[in-house]
């Protein structure tokens, strides 16, 4: 069944010295993982690097030649710092342009005696770039090839996101099926590892949790056959069971 | 000045299906990231990866040839998804053995009679590796070579964190300065490139906030030297007067 399944692949690029720093908490790779998860896409990479041209013409050269897409958050504001738009086109071997479109949206937001020569810079894209909306603060991200060059400001590169997948092509979808118990993982694993063996083609995961002041664990069962997940759900309950436990669908109430 | 600057880099090396699916959010990068920077030592890149052997293995090798250190968090657990030791044993070409500490401190907590065999895959490490304390569950973390091998659990990866600290060696502080205003972006982005321009050896950041109904930038000035930091932080404050806007030492008022 294995070689009749379509999977499409995704890294993301996280650009800032911010993060690395630990001035700023990233909160992008965890909203884009859901996001690409939910249509079938695998996030199979997230690379965290800072705003140095070689480092980001590297990595998304590396990375856009190893998956089937690639989205970059940060570095496209209008000051000095911002050298994400310049740095793409560096990689793609593109010039960087003024985008007709992206001028004149910056154009009508700011006024034409307010839009100074670094908000401009906004307007920059590499040559054959498709813009992406930003409903927020109106400065567009961009598309060049199967890069997505998004803001880094949260709200902004969520918003980005949220309104460009629809030019993305899911593979089948990864359901999954999770189910708990108040048990210890060292009491489960062999059995839990006996499981993944007789279903090779699910991915079996197991975490850990304290609650109401007891340990268990909650185990995800992840693939694209639902039959097969629900039978390995259901050796699971009988796994759970027979430990002593009770075995609870999803993950226990809080 | 900067040929004295001993600089002392690393990289984070987070691994677990879970994080790239999005159903658990990463909390340690953020944290590693704070931590390293306030004793010296630059968080230069941070990488996620799935819980796949080749991949993890082809990851350690090239992140440790690359940078001082290397912390890797996630996949120490007793589960058949646990695969971390096993690969970073792989990566060094060591052999993977009960590390008898380990093994101690294992039977003391669960009890010869509770020390499941997957329990007993938690005292498992590359041969030569020295552990890393474990106050919150036991189950140790090891360190091999320059790689430090952390729990994925936050609250785990957080205390293995600092208590390992006292093992690095940092190199010269990143000292910083915060000066912040009401002042679009755009507005001092040509200032403020100039003011980087005077200042190559120091590294000034602008991050964008919306507080209190109004747009405003706080401007972050890094570096080795306070005095040149404080040239331009002076600067900086003649830069936002200069533009209408009054200068904030660090971050506004929420």
């Amino acid at each position: 069944m294995m070689s009749d399944v379509k999977i499409v692949t995704a890294a993301v690029l996280v650009i800032g010295n911010e993060i690395l720093s630990g001035r700023t908490k990233d909160l992008n790779l965890g909203y884009l993982a859901s996001g690409l998860t939910a249509i079938g896409i695998r996030l199979v990479e997230g690379r965290f690097i800072p705003d140095v041209e070689a480092t980001i013409v590297a990595a998304v050269n590396e990375l856009r030649a190893k998956y089937d897409y690639v989205f970059t958050t940060g570095g496209i504001g209008p000051t000095h710092d911002d050298i994400t738009a310049a740095s793409v086109a560096k990689a793609f071997g593109a010039k960087l342009i003024l985008h007709p479109v992206a001028a004149r949206l910056l154009t009508q937001h700011y006024g034409a005696e307010n839009l100074t020569e670094a908000r401009m810079r906004m307007a920059h894209t590499p040559e054959g770039a498709t813009l992406i909306d930003n409903p927020v603060s109106v400065a567009p991200g961009f598309q060049i090839g199967n890069v997505f060059v998004l803001a880094g400001v949260p709200r902004i590169c969520q918003a980005m996101f949220d309104g460009l997948k629809g030019r993305l092509q899911g593979g089948d979808p990864v359901l999954s099926r999770t189910v708990s118990g108040y048990i210890g993982e060292g009491v489960i694993a062999k059995d839990l590892g006996l499981l993944q063996d007789r279903h090779p083609a699910l991915e079996i995961g197991s975490y850990p949790f304290f609650r109401q002041g007891k340990f268990g664990a909650s185990f995800v069962i992840r693939g694209t056959d639902q039959a097969e997940i629900d039978q390995a759900a259901t050796e699971l309950h009988g796994i759970i069971h027979n430990l002593g436990a009770d075995p609870i669908e999803g993950e226990p109430a809080v």
